[in-house]
């Protein structure tokens, strides 16, 4: 194994590996080179009719290896025109559900009862496996548009529906059995049973494949289908709305916006949701965030202690910065299919590395646990997150007025640690007035004098 | 990953994939092409003497991918003759213990202590993993046959056993360790270890292979060995019984069939042990049932939210219809070894397909989450049921007059789900009187008056 | 799958394969041939300079196979000179941190607040990942030697640590943000923010390769530095000492020989930190042992029912003997990367097999659950375990006066288990006079009378 021949070379890089970091730095138009950054384009169309679509992102793991602990997780986007309805299905996987804009009506079957809720933008809840639910957009004029966070139970990270539908050219999930079980199911002959709950599908078999090829399309016509105005006014009837006051239901829809955000100043806004606080997110050990960042400004350096964090673009554009580490002998972290690369890994020199990527609307970017991130907002950008293995998750900003962990590092290490002196350390780590958020263009970087005087501003501004 | 022309050929397919349903039906005399039933041809014997034998059932991910997420559980099947007794051993497996007939002593060692419990059909208990335990049939004239669910602690899907007994040409675990290590331990002279708790060992080292292999042959006879009756006296003092009242105990076996079935007419049975109901079980996410289908009866279509179940065949003949997905590119879903097999998977065509099997006893099958089963029964039908992933696991009926999803959908979502007017399906939900289990025969269909008449009977044959 | 024909030749050898126990025995003075001992030149260094070093052990899965549930456990050693301090850095892992010898001040950074330890030989803390921390050697003499269990969160089995340090030529992980984003970050020019917090990096980009290779030398030396007096006395104030008293502290180290020993006598202390004794080592369902065994002693053959333990020598010599199973095809357990290998694995005929190794300072050895094992110290021997999956872990010993699990077997199953009468067992099983540990010199066999004896001394000697 060699170690001491290793050793002269490239020991520190291995595990603390933080040399040449700027040096070499991904920033690529394309999104070849960045695993973290899943560009829309690598979400798959699942379904998609003339009143909305499905789309399912590339699985994480399959990306690059470096998310093999992300393999059982899903990311799911469903978007819908007004006055529409995805049919009553069931899925293989527990899902948090977010609603990213537009007005919904969420029904959720029970063996001898049903709940419907009325969703607006934020409100989020748990779908456990299995269950039976339809979705209509109620709204007169917006789509529809909601992310799933998807924890797969049969395999880990496949996923599959049953639908109950079936119109037309489709089959209902009650025509996987037989004749025989069907009639005995519903104590009544096939004829009516077919004629009530199933498709014509005994026809079918009469077709060949391009006729059955041309029925598929149509079949696409009956998952998401229009509902009239009377219908969706019906269905409204007894639906609750998510809880504004409180986020720890068990089985209530709850609003990301709800409780005070975590972080706020005039830069942004950083609304959190934890396990602890919701009893939905403990059982999946889940977090999910909604960060508001103003045109102009920054997310602060900062990273997470436990959690990987799956950030969806919902609008806006900006920018991400991320530090991790890369192989030297490796073009990218992407598809390492071969498995010996995996062993050798730990004997390959790596190379902490900058990795940047612009951020529009449908883009989804992956922050490993313990790796520093940064994003920009060039437009008023808004993030949707979710952050798997959640509890007791630390998250430690490296810059800012308040809980900024350098500040913590005492003055003799100070000493020891940085170029500068401990006292130079301090008076550079008091620069910053802002904290989480701070305005992102350091040519207009602001004095004490400023801010006094905006400060100043918005008290008149009350006025 | 050209999404978009996929879209055009097969976007419903691939996560919504219910389409010709009833075109293409698995059923065929062998295994081979529908991976959830497990004939019992598929139970490898392990051990079998005179006396009884020990069965290990394939491991379920070696079968089929679908079931990646079993390669930590096994199915052990032990049976033996009256009067006799397997001998102490310890596992590197927790053991889900169920007796299906005979009547047994179970022997549990403790450091300083031991229980002895006498256990009949339906008792279940749980045996950590390294607990040194012994079984004895303590019938005069009934097989003990018993089922265990193990899941190993060392390796997934991997079992081990250690046993203490050292008879005749047989070495006990004690000689793995070295003279000098079993002298000091024993603060004896060798020679006596090796002759009250060794086998005479050191002779098989003059004897060539050949002798070995015919000691071999002898040695199986001193794993189950007979017990004299007045043996089986003595262990009997002091054994407890199952607790019948109670299926709460932290250690002390429980009968599946103790409480109150949770589904229950005249034309079947279903008990269940939930994890909420017993610790033994918490502590290993598992459900354990116990389902009596009558010859004729139908245990009415239904899935599993979360649970993944495997179901042993115990008595009587039937069968059971299952309905699933299948690539249709594939043959069969079982052993796909190929790695990029899996890769591909997302961008194939699935079709959800019926699975049918003729069940028989000694038959296992599995139910994955969410997938709709039915089971019939051609004679008095008896199964038992491990439910993997079984907390808040919810039981979905499709058929039935109480506890049926499908009438919990609201009327206008009815309207646009099934090709009837909800008046219709309601009216055709209507028509079946029975719940959870069902006569399976459609040509004698009882209407409401048959319905009282059987109930006037089942009153006047009470007098 | 030919099971009948199996069943003739090696039936019980499969699951229940005790055979020949004696016949075959590895013990080689190199490691290949006995996966469970891995000697301390399997250790790779990580980094190292004149101050101290860093090391960590090969993978357990990669060893062998039947450490595949270790797949997520690394094993890290850290030594360091008097008056050194390790940098501040975090890593993607928790830790289980225990001080073998020497004195530490450890320094926990949080938001807005600082913990920092006293520690010394047998101080434990659990250090969650992500927690930015630094480690003092504040001894005046004595080397600083700590041994880590890490736990990664991001990737199974990799480590990636972050340091904050930007001496000299070495880049902080701070540079790993653009220029535009430190400016914002800090509010302030890039020229000072590079002064004080960063290395001079932009000239690197002007050196060759050749020179880079050079630098990286360097930096080495500013990951563990020197440390004045003075600086250590200054962060020795405030800093805390581990409860001497209580071992469940929920964020405070705890020391592993402050409770009582759980087995003790003459020839041995066995002490041990678990799970149900500190929420610490709950989260991570880990206990910690310390074991002390005396020169000439025996730890008596035991079994640990369901934790897999990682046993570091700490000081002393000695030897184990381990009894595992072993495929009789195969030359030895280590490195079967062949997948198709563990398919055939059940089909293989199984050898349980004595595996034996000398024990020197540094090397570790891995106990499987269910696994026997005995520990001898040919000198004053000192071990420290860590072990996975230790909730409801049962220790059961084979030899000893008490907690003897044999001794529970009842008469008539000791009859039919054993070549021996019960009787004679049982008097066989009262010659040790010592549980736990024992004298593991056979040749001098103490009696009863010997032992009164030495009994009389102790209490004379206490006058």
């Amino acid at each position: 194994m060699a170690a001491t021949t290793m050793k002269a070379s490239f020991p520190l890089l291995m595990v603390l590996g933080i040399a040449f970091l700027a040096s070499v730095c991904v920033s690529s138009r394309s999104d070849q080179d960045n695993p973290f950054i899943f560009e829309s384009k690598r979400f798959q169309t699942l379904f998609e009719n003339e009143n909305g679509h499905i789309r399912l992102l590339q699985k994480f793991d399959q990306r690059s290896k470096i998310f093999e602990n992300l393999q059982n997780y899903r990311l799911l986007e469903y978007k819908s025109k007004p006055h529409t309805i995805f049919l009553p299905q069931q899925t293989d996987a527990d899902f948090i559900l977010v609603v990213l804009s537009g007005k919904a009506i969420l029904t959720v079957l029970k063996p001898n009862d049903r709940d419907s809720f009325n969703l607006e933008r934020g409100d989020t809840i748990k779908l456990p496996a299995g269950t039976i639910a339809y979705l209509v957009n109620r709204d007169d004029e917006d789509e529809l548009r909601v992310l799933d966070l998807a924890i797969p139970v049969n395999r880990p990270g496949q996923i599959q529906s049953f639908l109950l539908s079936g119109n037309q050219n489709q089959q209902s999930i009650l025509s996987g059995f037989s004749k025989n079980i069907l009639e005995a199911s519903f104590n009544t002959d096939y004829e009516e049973i077919e004629k009530i709950l199933l498709e014509e599908h005994e026809k079918e078999t009469h077709h060949r494949r391009g006729l059955r090829d041309k029925r598929q399309q149509s079949q696409e016509k009956n998952v998401i289908v229009k509902v009239s105005k009377k219908q969706i006014e019906e269905l409204s009837k007894n639906a609750k709305s998510s809880s504004k006051k409180s986020v720890s239901s068990r089985s209530e829809p709850f609003n990301l916006r709800s409780s005070d955000p975590i972080y706020s100043n005039k830069y942004g806004k950083f609304f959190e949701i934890t396990p602890k606080k919701n009893p939905q997110l403990q059982d999946l050990d889940i977090f999910v965030n909604y960060v508001e960042i103003k045109e102009g400004s920054l997310l602060l350096p900062h990273y997470n202690s436990r959690a990987i964090v799956i950030v969806t673009v919902n609008e806006g554009k900006g920018d991400f910065e991320l530090v991790g580490q890369r192989n030297e002998n490796q073009q990218g972290l992407r598809e390492e299919d071969d498995e010996e690369e995996e062993q050798r890994e730990e004997e390959t020199k790596k190379q902490v590395q900058s990795y940047k990527a612009k951020l529009t609307p449908g883009d989804v970017f992956v922050i490993p646990a313990g790796h520093p991130v940064a994003v920009r907002a060039s437009s008023n950008l808004n993030l949707l997150g979710f952050g798997i293995n959640a509890e007791n998750n630390q998250r430690n900003f490296l810059a800012g007025e308040e809980d900024n962990v350098i500040s913590q590092i005492q003055k003799p290490v100070k000493d020891l640690t940085f170029p500068g002196s401990a006292q130079e350390v301090d008076r550079l780590l008091e620069n910053q007035k802002q904290s989480y958020f701070a305005n992102a263009q350091p040519q207009q970087r602001e004095t004490r004098s400023q801010e006094i005087k905006e400060h100043l501003y918005s008290i008149l501004g009350a006025f």
